[in-house]
This record gives C-alpha cells, structure tokens and sequence, in this order.
C-alpha cells in the first residue's frame, strides 16, 4: 500500500523524485494508443531502478516452455508480447557531461499524467556535479489520432550557466524481456538507416523452433529542434550499431536561455505492412508527423480522447480519490483496447509492463467485455467476440491433444494466436471454465446488442464446438446416476483438480442449453445458413441435441440439504470451517504466507467461484438463494485475485449490503495507484479496472438488460454526494446521474428509448 | 523391448558392435562398488552416440529448481548426484591415427559383464583408415575389497602391421550433466598433480547460494606399462590442462606383439578426508595399488563377490533367461548399495545414469529394505534406518515449512542430504505416504531383526515425529463425522490432490497405533530412555496420544458397500469404469498417449495403491477381502510404475494366481536387460529390481514372517524347474531349494532354526 499520488478528478499527479517508487510509476503513468504503449521510463539515461517497456500489440514471440517435470500435452511455446526498440530515448550532455538522474541532485521534480487528454508531462532541475543546473521538461503522448506516431516534446533550460547542450536521441533495438525464459534477447536486426534528423532500424524477431511467424518492426525517429522558440537548424553526428541508431547534436544556451527537441516516432510492424514496404510506411509516417508538428498532432489526439471520455466517462461526486481512481481505470482501458484491429486483445497489464506476457485470459469475456459494450460503439465489443471466433480452429486443435474429438473446442486458458500457452496442468487442462465465459460472452454480446446476425455469422459455430466439448468432458456416474464432470479447476484457483465444481458444471449446462436455443433461433430464421453450418462442421444435429439434453437434465450439482446451497465441489463440506475473520492477520494473503498445499486443503477462495454462477446467472436464483450463499461463501473468500471484490460488491449491493459493496469497491478502484498488492511495478491490473467500473455501473446502479430494456436500481454510497456516468446502448448513448434524492437519465445522441429505474419506466428523450 | 542381450546364467553378454544400442549398453553393463560408480563408456576416445558418467556416491550439488510457476513452500534446489572425474579415460594411437571405433571397422566387438565375479571384459578388433588393424581387450571393475579404487586392464595387439602405439591415459574434470537446469557446470579445479606414470586433479564443487557445503573429490592415476608380458618403463610426455591431466608415451609394436596398459585409479572425497588430506589419501591409495598390482587387486575383488553371492544368489533352474535376469538385478543392487556408509542410499538408477539425480526415494523402504533385510548383514539395513535417523531434524524443518508444527516431520519425497528437492506440488506437498513408509520400514526391520532397542536408540523419536505429522494432517469433517485427510496422492500418481485415498489413511493410523505401540514397549522396556527422549522432544503424552486414539477410531476410509470393497479415495466409483483390457493398444502407455488431465480423471492406475495396503498389512484382511480388492484393481491397474507388478506378483501369488504372478515377474525382471520401456539408455531401474527378487521370494516362495519365524508357502512356475534362494534370517544363512516335488531347507551358516514351510515347522539344521 502507498500513498504518493497526489489526488486531482482529471490528473495523476507524483511530486518529489522517489528513485524508490520510480518502477511503480512507470507503471501507472503508462501511455498507449491501442496499437502500442510505453512506460513511463525517461526520455535521458537513468542507472537507478527501471524497468524499459515498449510493447507493440500483436508483436510477439514463441518462448520456449520452462517446467520442473513435463506432462503430456503441455505447449510447447509461451507466446509473449515482447519489449520492443526503446523509442524514447534522448541522451543529454551538459558541456560534455551526461544528464542521469541517478547521479544528480534533482529538484521540483514532477510527474503528471493528464487523462482527460491522454499525455504525460515530466518536469525536474537537475544540478550535475559540475554545479550547473538545468530544467528540463517533457511531454509525449502516443497519438490516439494516428496510431503509427509517438511524439514528444524536451524542453533544456541553462538554470545557473551558459553552455553546450548536447542531445543524443535515438532508436535501440537491443531491449530484453526481464522474464524471458532462457535469458535470450529477442530481435535480430534487419536494416537500418541514419541522416540528418531521421533514422530508423527494421528488426526481426529471431527465428523460433515451433513454426510461429516472425514479426518485423520498424521503429523510426525525426526530429526537430528550437532555442528560445525558433527552429534551428542542426548538422548531426550520425552513429550506427548493432540494433541502434542516433543523432547527435548540441545547442549552445546561455544562463536562462532555452531549447526544445521535438522527437516524432513511427512503430509499424509486419502486421500491417509487407515486411518489404515496412521502411517506406516508416519514412511516410515520419514525413506525417513533420509536416504536422507537435501542436497539431497533440490537438487531433485530444480530439479523440474527448470522444473516448464523452462515451465512457464516470463522474463521482464529493470523492476526489474515488474520481481520480475510477478515471485512471477507464483511462487505461481506453488506452488498451480500441478495438480496431481483431488480432488484438487485452493483456493482463496491457501495456504497463511485461508480466502475464500480454496474453490474453477469460477475464476478456468476463470482466471486459462489459465496460466495452456499454462505453464504445458497437463494433469493439464485437471485435472481441471476433477474435475467438478467429481462434476457433486452433480451439479445436486444441482440444484434439487432450483426446477430444468431432470438433470439440477447448479455447486456451491463456493466449496471443490461438495455442494455449499456460502451462500447469492444474489451470492448463483443467481450468476449463474458460471455455464457458467465452459462450457467454456471445449470450451477453446479444442481449446488449440485440444483434442476432452474429450467431449465423460466427456465434453459433462457437457455441456448437463449445457444446461439443462439454458433452465430451462429462461422463455418467453408475454411483451417483447423475453427470459428473471429473478433475476441473474453477475460478477460485486456491482448489485444483476437484469433482465437480457447481460453477463449472453449471456453466457448462447452460452452455448445451444456450446452444440448443440458438441452433433454433438460427434454424428458424436463417435456415439457409444454419444448414451450411451443419454440413460444414458435421453436425449430427439429432444425436448430438439428444445427448445434450440428456446432459442438461441429469447433470450433479453438488448440494447441501440442511445449509440450503450449492456447495463449490463435492466434499466441499469436509473441509476444516473456519472463516477469513478468524485468520491471524499475519497469514494473509494467505498465497504468500502459506504452502500451497494448506491453501488447497483450507476452506478458503481466491475469488469468486459459486458466486461468479449467481453473476452470471442471477435470474435462475431467488433472492435468498443469493443471500443463503452469500452469506455461506463471502466470509470464506480472501479476495487474492483482484478480479473478486466486483462481483462481490456487485452482488452485496443487489442485496443491500451498501457498506460491503462499497468496500469491494475501494479494493480495486485505486489498486494500482495506491499499490495495494506491492505489485504495480510489474505493471498495472488492467482487465481488473473493468471490474470497478462494473462495481459502480452494475453494483451501485444496478444496472442489468432485462426483456431487451436497460434497467437501474441505484443507490449512492454515504461516501459520495452522487455518481453520473454514461452508457452507449444500441443506438443510443444516455447520461446517467444519480443523487441521493433521484435518478436523472439524459439523453446525449441518438434515439430517445425507455429505461426502467426502480421498476419505473423513464422516457429519456 | 529390445533382444540384443545373450543369455547366459551369470554373465551379460553383447555381441557386435551396436552404436546405435550404445547408451543402451553403457547402462547396462555399468560397475560400481557401493562408493563410486562408472557407465560403460569406453575408454578410448569415441565420438559417437554416448552418455559419460562416473559418479561418486553421496557427492552432490544443489541445481537451482526450474518450475513454469513458482509455489510457495517449493524448496529451492535440486541435490543432485553429480557426473565426477572420468577416470577410465585412455586415448589410443596407431602411428598417430587416433582409435575412434566411430570412424573404424570394428569387428569381434564383445561386451562381458561378469556379475559372479563383478568385472568388465570388452573386447574388439579395429581397423582404421589406414588399414591398420588392432585388436584391444580392456578388464575393468571398481574394487569392492578397496572402495577407493579402480583398476583398468588395457590391452592392444597390433594385428596386420608393424608400428607405434601411443597411450595418452588421462583424468578428465571438465565434465557435465545432461540434465543440468541451467546447463552449468559443477566443478572447479582446486589443484592437479602430473608426474611420469601418475596424475591427479582434486576439484570443487562451484559454490552455492544455498548455504549446501561444497566437496572436493581427488581422482587420480597410476599407470604401469608392459610389451608381451614384459614391464615396461616410460618416459611420459606429462600434460596439463585446466580440468585435465594426461601421461603420454608411446610403444613400437611389430605384427603380432602385445602391449598393456594398467591403469589404476583412486577416487576420494570429502566425505571421508579433510579437504586438506585429500591428495596425500588418493597418492596413498595409488601407492596400494601399485603395491598390489591388477591381478592382486581383481582376486581380492572377485573373493568380495563371491561373499556376496554366497548371501543373496537366486538360482532358477530350466530358465536361462530368467536366472540372467535375477542375477543381474541381485548383482545391480549390490553394487549400488552396500551399506558401508550412513550417508548414502541407494539412488532410482544407482550409478547406471544420472536421471533423478541419485536421489532417495521411498522406493528405499518399501522396495529394497527387504531385500537388503535377507540377503546382508544385519547392519545394512539398519544403515537405511539410520540414514532418515539423521535426516529427522530437516524433516521437522520440512513440515515447519508447511505450516505443520511441534515437532510433526514430514520426510522429502526425494532427498540426499534430507533437504526436499522435489517440485512438483501434487507430489511434494502431498504424496505424504511416504512417511508411513519410513515408519513401516522401522516395523519391517524390527520385525525381522528382532532388534526392538532400535526403539530406544532411534526408532521411536522417528515414529513420534511421523505420528504428530499425521495427526496434524487430518482434520474433523463435521459432514462425515469422521477425520478426513484432503488433498492427498498416493503411490498411484495418475490421482493428484484427491481427498481420503485409502492407503494414506490407513497407513497413516497405522502409524499412529505402531507408534503408540512402541511408546509402550519402550515405556515399559528402557524408561529410563523413554524420559529422556520425552523430555528432549517435548512429548506430551496423555494429550498426544489421546488424539491419536481419537483419530485411530474416527478415521474416514472409502468405502462402497455394493463391491465390499475400500474405495481408492472419495467418490471412486464417479469414473468412468472401464477397464485396461478394453483400451485400444496404440493408447497404452498412457503416460506417454494420453494428455495428463484425461489420465487423471480415468479409472487407471498407475502402481498398486489400494493394494498396496494390502501388500503391507496383509494380515488386517481376509482372504475373501483380498481377492475382492485384487479382482477389482487388478483390471483398472496400467503398471506404469516398475515398482508396481511385484506388488501384484506377491498378491497373485498369495491369491494362487500362479500365472498372472508369473507374468507380473516377468515384467521387472528383464525390465533393463531387454529394455521393456525403451529407457534404458538414461539408466537402470535399480530400486524396482528389489521388487523382481520379491516376487520370487515373497511370491513364489511366499515368504513372510510370522511369530518370529520364517514361513514359506511355495509354489513354482510353470516355466521353471525349481529355484533356490539364501536368506538371512537373525544369525542363520539358509538355502531355500524349492522344486515341483518339494522344498528343501538347509543350513549354509550360523544357527538351526525352525521354519514353517507350507504350515508345517520344519527344522533347519
């Protein structure tokens, strides 16, 4: 937990250098425009703490699995997005000695990241051991206008001497992952190129023994410069190596005199271009952002983040922390995922840093998907959807190593291209939940959208391969006469290879039932297509339906008669029922103070697992059915993944437990900013952040789609004066404000539509 | 499976040279004597397909652990039994053409393990690129009357020319692990020695981070030289290189004449000296075996041997292929183990290889202590009793880890110097009936030895430790009413994290009523002892043992009351229930075909585990309940375990089903000699060839003890004539000649006792 980032509604404010903090700040003062990010590592050399990190979305590489004992059927690669060139990177030299902060005094030194506008601001004094001392402020942003530049702009004052200011920028390529498995540095260098104010390198991702294709990216620089406001022109010592190329120049400033260095960057990968016209898009991109300078390009980026914010923004009345912390997390989803290309997705910590390799989890469908249906046109969240459907062969591939059959698709538990690339067999093969959310994610995509054409179109075929799975994972109990579904992990991790998990098999049930239902819809109404589906995929629609059905009114959900509820798996009941409150509170987290055998054995969840089927399914329970497990489940819940508390708080605030939905709440909101795991150095929770915003959206609102209406059942924690916040829905995008006296629900653009508040329909015109 | 080996009663034949069966034979034709060991690497150079190993019992190194995902309680390092010195090294020259047989002709290439008498011959003609041909003979062996040393028999005959041979005997440190985590090196060289006719290197383990001391190990050369029977002196070309020392020196050989190089070695360590004596131990152990000279040395070697066979021989009368097999697995363990030294234990592939890293297993207690039991003084076995004695204290350590407290010991599931270095967490934080095993093994000792102060002096202050480990363990089940043990796997290791499999429950109350037993055995016997070791651990009785009986009468065992039959864990009977008959061929092994979570979640049992209750506690059950729970594990059983068809060889044997124990023999006795699993080359299996002598001796001569007295109920195969065996029982060697028509029990050595053959007592005189 740490307490260093000053509280504004709009700003992410650090003040004083902190080399301590300085890891966990490159983290949450990250920028990135859907297509690459950076963190917030300094533009001029630093030697203290840092950890460099360029990411390009979509450019990865196969690292080699690393296990103590190889099982059967494990992957064979890791897929990792990967640390690209360094193309920030500005050296500084004051009469020929370099700027490091590290070996400075520094003062007035400032971070602010400006979310309303998307950009980041640094600015310090820096007395070197000459005595003299310089400002130095910097701006950049990664433009959301043209997602090819990066600019930003280096401001050097002579605070106390009249000197030489020599600036060194330039494009490195020879960047590591810190988590690499075999140590091995990632890029080879292809070509490269330096003039006057220009230079670029093409590298390549090294060859791989799994047959993963190579990426190629080139990252170019073009640079301008001023003193005192007026452009100067600058004859440049050129200097190549090995995966590197620079400028160098200097300016000769007198006390209190000033320059600027405006440095424009292109990143363009072979995803976009032939690897041949790489260079050409390179030096096109470059001459874009020359004719357009630094003024221009930043006002066409805050364009697009008025829009971002003019659809996604939450406005929290009376709470500047609670503001600030709902903000950032928007912020960083939007700056995520722009949903404009349908190979990407959303990595764990997005472009924040490197851990969980941007790979892609179930928390896309679970947590995400959400926050983008309601806060972006239409098409992101489809993409979304999109992107597994492009997957679904590889699923099918899948699934056919683990011994499945006729098209059963097994989606991987983590992923960049489709291969499964976790590798403990506990998650990897057993996991398989996963498989569930990415079904509901298709139900949930339709409800919101009322955009049926996507099962015929794509939907249906996942859901028939999905639904082929389950029917396959199942198998008959002689002893119980029931379904069982054997060996599954669920959600809640702290449990491996249990019998049984009611989330799981219930999910999978409505999985075969959902499926059944589509298969109709689409039978009835697109006939045609449905039947060049079934022939396709070889759906023997009568066999397969009939087991199906069988599966879904014979399946064992394990159940305790005297307490009334579903129980997480079989036997949960024999474990040792103790509960979270009686932990000593040095055991916790418990996964960092005890054996992970304890924790398998203990009573104790990691995140929502029952619960998370009450989420999902709340229409299927009774009010005291979610009370009776609520009240059985929370208090043996310990919250160790961040993406628990929302569904806790979202649950607790549909039963009216204000002040614990409320907590939940605060436990992920300001995860990051206040650090609260002692982990945000690695990066920030991004697919997390989307649970707070489902905290306020779905909890404190209570937002739900019922009979293709919007409905809100709000309350205001007594923390706050009131909360707005803004929902697209089809074709409508609607302000909703919400005070302690009522529920004020505007219309912003498009068509006038009714919603029901407190069971009330409301004209929003 | 492969049939290359010629059969032949006491020796292990291989003729012609079979690069490609290479690894495969160096395995198998490995020697060793207890202290060190060697492949069967040739001598001179060879550039083909080959594994180098010479390993130094008890000489380890903590290889820092590889996992995909780190668990906390995980131990850091791996110990493993590390590739020391080649000593045998000797690079031959014809006029300067270096022999390597994978650029000769090789003709006449015959291998001859002589197991009675415990040497290597091989034998080979060569013709090299020049057409010059030679013909060498080398005998070699590691002296189990003198455990310091090695000698090496090289003789060279020049067949079709007239030139000059050249020897260049070398000692090699700069040697690998194949199987390093992090494809390091273990050794740094300390010191060397080279003069004319001897050589030594004394070398270091590198240093560590995990507080492991380091050894040294000396290993040095004596030569000696002779032409047609001739000694010979040399004048040595000396070399020295790091890692490396090398005499070289040349003899002229006309058409037809003989040279011999002796090469005698000496292998010391730090086990056994002060560092700073090392090099004047290893010159004084040359200096004997100078002293000695080969044939001295091999005749005081060979008498060792054949003390050795006098104990423990199988004879198998009208089966050849069988009497190779047994020999060769009774002559594999007792070169692995002798019991000399407290600090050693015998290793899943002795010195034959390098896989598992020479680590102990509970293969130890429950696979070779009964074997070692018969066949050796008394003293040997307890060395494997005393060995976890002394590793008590860092199994304390171990539990304390876990969460387990007051003085609970959980024993690693492997170890060398009684740190855990297992890491795979289903396995070493839960396959915990390894304890029991170490617990059983006191019980089998004193059972038969008769030896009850073992109790006093160290026994007892074990099975407290285990006692309270288990105690701990299990927890209330308020649903069941009984004490439950979760998350468990037992020695059938397709299961992982099940909950009360019903071998670790019971062995672990046995535990507890053997361990209540035995404080009243020593309470009453030596109480004295009994109060101080009380006091020393903390032992509260009244309070401990209430627990224990507590549990002892409370226990959860799964049971199904329609087969009458203890189910292998909770809810059993949910699988699948097919059998291993009904699994296509090409699925088996299913290790090797099927994806880890489909094994586990199928019926299939890797290795006796429910019955291997019934293997240990035979006299707790029926002959009905046998057969019961024989006639329905047996089918679902895969024996994908060595360990596992001796188990049921002794059960089918007990249950008269002669021919399935004979066929269940037959799986482990050629298991290395015909390479049934196709992995010979990485080793032999040598802790499950203990299981091959039990399925005679405890199989077909049914043998156990009963009332402090031998008992046998034999029978004999079908395929044989007879067979015979030596037993050790107290202060009497027995030969035990069973044929169709009768058993015949005579006196080799010691005592008369009475023994029970088929219910009858019978003296032995």
């Amino acid at each position: 937990m740490k307490n260093y980032i000053h509280h504004h509604e709009w700003k992410i404010i650090e003040k004083g250098f902190n080399p301590e903090l300085n890891k966990n700040s490159e983290s949450v003062f990250s920028i990135g425009n859907g297509r690459f990010g950076q963190r917030a590592n300094f533009e001029e050399d630093y030697s203290g703490e840092s950890m460099q990190g360029s990411y390009v979305a979509g450019v990865y590489y196969p690292d080699k699995t690393r296990v103590g004992w190889w099982k059967n059927g494990y992957p064979e690669y890791f897929a990792k997005v990967i640390n690209s060139a360094n193309w920030i990177g500005i050296k500084v030299a004051v009469d020929g000695d370099n700027v490091d902060l590290h070996h400075c005094k520094v003062s007035r030194f400032q971070r602010v990241l400006n979310m309303k506008e998307g950009y980041l601001e640094r600015s310090f004094q820096a007395t070197l051991e000459s005595g003299k001392k310089i400002g130095i402020k910097s701006t950049r942003f990664c433009s959301m206008a043209d997602d090819e530049l990066g600019a930003i702009k280096y401001e050097v004052k002579a605070l106390n001497f009249s000197g030489e200011i020599t600036f060194t920028p330039y494009v490195d390529f020879d960047v590591v992952n810190e988590d690499a498995n075999y140590d091995e540095k990632f890029w080879n260098e292809v070509d490269k190129k330096v003039s006057n104010g220009l230079a670029w390198i093409t590298a390549q991702t090294k060859d791989n023994d799994f047959g993963v294709e190579t990426f190629q990216v080139t990252t170019g620089m073009q640079l301008a410069l001023t003193k005192n406001g007026e452009a100067v022109s600058f004859k440049a010592r050129k200097r190549k190596k090995e995966k590197f190329v620079s400028n160098q120049f200097s300016v000769d400033l007198a006390e209190g005199e000033k320059t600027t260095l405006y440095k424009y960057a292109t990143i363009v990968s072979s995803l976009n271009y032939n690897k041949e016209s790489l260079t050409a898009a390179c030096e096109a991109a470059l001459e874009r952002a020359k004719d357009s300078g630094f003024t221009k390009m930043l006002k066409e980026h805050k364009a697009i983040w008025k829009q971002k914010w003019a659809n996604s923004d939450v406005e929290i009345k009376g709470d500047v922390s609670a503001q600030q912390g709902i903000r950032f997390n928007i912020f960083q989803l939007n700056q995520t995922y722009t949903g404009e290309d349908v190979r990407l997705n959303i990595g764990p910590k997005g472009f924040t840093g490197e851990k969980y390799g941007g790979v892609t989890y179930w928390d896309t469908e679970a947590y995400c998907l959400p926050f983008y249906l309601s806060t972006s046109p239409q098409k992101v969240a489809k993409q979304l959807l999109v992107y597994r459907y492009e997957h679904l062969q590889k699923a099918i591939e899948n699934a056919a190593k683990l011994g499945f059959v006729k098209g059963a698709a097994l989606y991987p538990m983590v992923t960049i291209n489709g291969e499964e690339c976790h590798n403990e067999w506990e998650i990897t093969f057993e996991e398989i939940h996963r498989n569930g959310a990415i079904a509901f994610a298709i139900y949930d995509y339709i409800r919101y959208t009322n955009d049926h054409n996507y099962l015929a179109e794509k939907g249906l075929e996942v859901l028939i391969a999905i639904a082929r799975f389950w029917s396959q994972r199942v198998n008959w109990s002689i002893k119980k006469e029931e379904y069982v579904m054997l060996g599954v992990t669920g959600p809640n991790e702290f449990e491996n290879n249990v019998n049984n998990n009611f989330y799981t098999s219930y999910l999978a049930v409505w999985c075969l039932k959902y499926t059944m239902e589509c298969i109709e819809y689409v039978k009835t109404n697109q006939a045609e297509a449905f039947g060049k589906l079934a022939k396709r995929i070889k759906f023997k629609e009568a066999v397969e339906v009939e087991r199906w059905k069988d599966i879904s009114t014979k399946m064992h959900y394990p159940y305790d008669n005297e307490l009334d509820i579903y129980l997480q798996q079989d036997n949960f009941l024999d474990k040792e029922q103790i509960l979270v409150k009686d932990l000593p509170k040095k055991d916790l987290p418990i996964v960092q103070n005890w054996s992970w055998d304890r924790i398998l054995r203990s009573v104790f969840i990691k995140q929502a697992d029952t619960l998370q089927t009450f989420y999902f399914f709340e229409e299927d329970f009774d009010m005291d059915a979610h009370r009776r497990h609520y009240d059985f489940y929370e208090p043996r819940t310990v919250h160790e993944s961040s993406l628990s508390p929302c569904v806790h708080s979202i649950l607790a605030a549909k039963l009216g437990y204000e002040k614990r939905a409320y907590q939940f709440y605060l436990q992920t909101s300001r995860l990051d900013l206040d650090d609260y795991n002692n982990d945000t150095e690695d990066g920030c929770h991004i697919t997390s952040m989307a649970g707070s915003w489902m905290s306020i959206v779905k909890g404190f609102a209570g937002m739900r789609i019922e009979n293709d209406c919007l409905t809100f059942k709000p309350f205001v924690p007594k923390q706050w004066k009131g909360y707005a916040f803004k929902i697209r829905f089809r074709d409508s995008l609607i302000n909703v404000d919400i005070s302690k006296r009522k529920t004020n629900i505007t219309l912003e653009s498009g068509h006038p539509l009714t919603v029901i508040v407190n069971g009330k329909d409301c004209e929003v015109k």
